[in-house]
């Protein structure tokens, strides 16, 4: 028996089923996947529902502080969270290409249970395909969330206003930064590690809180795409203090090594926040409570202006239009 | 500016966001997806839901009879609607190789906003992604549906029993020797045509009738997988005629040309059906009654047999085993 993935494990045969008994079944197992039916029955629960979908293709598999298991279940999770919703199944497509090591898969599916597990969130269902050999290092996950809104939570951009304060959970560009610094094979790559979690529980506290306008995981085209929509969209300017963004150390250095901007790198496992001024303090509060915001910051304001634009003002007061990252510095890093 | 898609066009900046307004909202807009936030928020509906999930990683993009967009839009459809559901909503998933053709991305998505609506399900939220040159043809679609269950329906493998008729709603092998006649080259290609097709209504009306036990669409594995897979999980024995079997002239004779079995090949437009006795006459004539279902055929009954398995009765009184295909054979056909 090979100890890769072949083609014929994607025909839909003896071999398609074995892979998904001995393989996928042992990890994620659970009662609604356990029938393997062609879809996963649910108990609708009340309320309005969401669903978000996302595919992950980031480049290698496994980087520091994470890999494509956790990174496709922490995009779900993050982006119903961020709607304001409770998760309450995702569905797992697997394109695996041919040469794969099982070994490999079976890493990966391992650490995309225990995030599902960490998440609080079943696996329903899925399917599985191969495609043709390339660098025999290959896997596509498409993760698909289903939650319910919470009670009573109304998020929206049309809910911001000028002198809402905007929030980071924690340092920036960390998954960017590993990404990258895995793929040059920089020296610093095991110090700077992939942020890659899955939020429900700290956004679950913020928004327990009250005053939350408006949340946004900033992934690819980091915070500068979330700043620069925001302005975009409401019309509204955003003041943000350069001095006040967490960065670590490491990250800043492999960002200077690499020539990257930090605004414009991905993070996948922080949430922005635009809160009215006067919850501020209590949300930044509850974030510091929590393991995955301890380095939480108010980093800017919302301000009239015309035309509106977000800003980033230095440190020494000088101020640079932040704008949305064209898009090529940074292929397959999520 | 290029007239195929781009690295950069997967970067989450400025170039995917005018990929996704120039080229993908136009065709699918509705008002759940028009937000463009992480998530589409819908109303739950009362009833049990069901989700479901699928890869398309047909090659070529596009062959007679169909293309990848619709067959990604049936292949959820169809997998909701097997499972006693009705569609409520899709999301997309979008994994594109650099490289392919702006032109061929937008009649892909024409074809699959036309199937959407065919199907009467709108897409409500998305995800892009680009994934590096390889032949620049390549396109991978992951859609997830969202149904609810019809209400006072139950299907289920456990619910068969001896006597019950086997029912398939057309000619079979139609999708899998269409995409492979087209992909060897053949002479025949335009005349073997696939079969893909969104069966919510088809089903509908079968399941309005009463008496059906089971429902499954054989795609992958075909006919042959769906049925080994019966006999195995139900301990009992199913006996299929084999002249009953529905099979269009120009699909029997590329099967033979390549060597191919057509009980093992894909189905993208069928359901197989298992209906108690007396009622597969009625469940025979609605399926004859719909465009999708004129060739219909009670084609087995399930019988009482130890060991369990499904045999092939051939013209001649012959018996053989109809086993589930290893899956080497067709790579990518779905």
């Amino acid at each position: 028996m090979s100890d890769r993935v072949l083609l014929a494990h994607g025909g839909g045969g003896e071999l398609t089923a074995r892979l998904i008994a001995e393989h996928i079944l042992p990890r994620l197992g659970n009662p609604a996947l356990a029938p393997l039916t062609d879809g996963a029955l649910l108990d609708a629960p009340p309320g309005r529902l969401c669903l978000t979908t996302d595919a992950s293709v980031v480049r290698p598999l496994e980087f520091p502080g994470g890999d494509i298991g956790r990174l496709a279940v922490a995009g779900a999770v993050n982006d119903l969270s961020v709607m304001g919703a409770t998760p309450l199944a995702l569905t797992l497509s697997l394109i695996i290409e041919e040469g794969l090591p099982l070994a490999v898969l079976d890493r990966i599916l391992d650490s995309l249970a225990a995030t599902a597990r960490e998440a609080g969130v079943p696996v329903v269902t899925g399917d599985t395909k191969v495609i043709e050999r390339r660098e025999g290092d290959g896997l596509i996950l498409s993760t698909t969330g289903l939650g319910v809104l919470r009670p009573g939570i109304t998020l929206g951009m049309e809910r911001i206003q000028a002198g809402d304060r905007v929030l980071i959970s924690g340092t920036i560009a960390d998954h960017g930064l590993a990404v990258m610094a895995c793929r040059e094979g920089l020296g610093l790559r095991s110090l700077v590690r992939s942020d890659v979690a899955p939020l429900g529980d700290l956004i679950g506290g913020l928004l327990a809180i009250g005053g939350v306008r408006f949340l946004r995981d900033p992934t690819r085209g980091g915070i500068a795409g979330v700043l620069a929509d925001l302005a975009e969209k409401t019309g509204l300017g955003i003041e943000v203090d350069e001095a006040a963004i967490p960065v670590s150390p490491a990250t800043r250095q492999a960002a200077e090594l690499l020539g990257l901007d930090l605004l414009g790198a991905a993070n996948e496992g922080k949430v922005l926040a635009v809160v009215d001024a006067a919850s501020a303090a209590l949300v930044l509060a509850a974030c510091h409570a929590h393991p995955l915001g301890r380095q939480a910051a108010l980093i800017g304001t919302v301000v009239e202006r015309a035309p509106a634009l977000a800003e980033l003002v230095t440190a020494y007061g000088g101020r640079r239009i932040i704008s949305r990252p064209v898009g090529e510095e940074l292929p397959r890093i999520c």
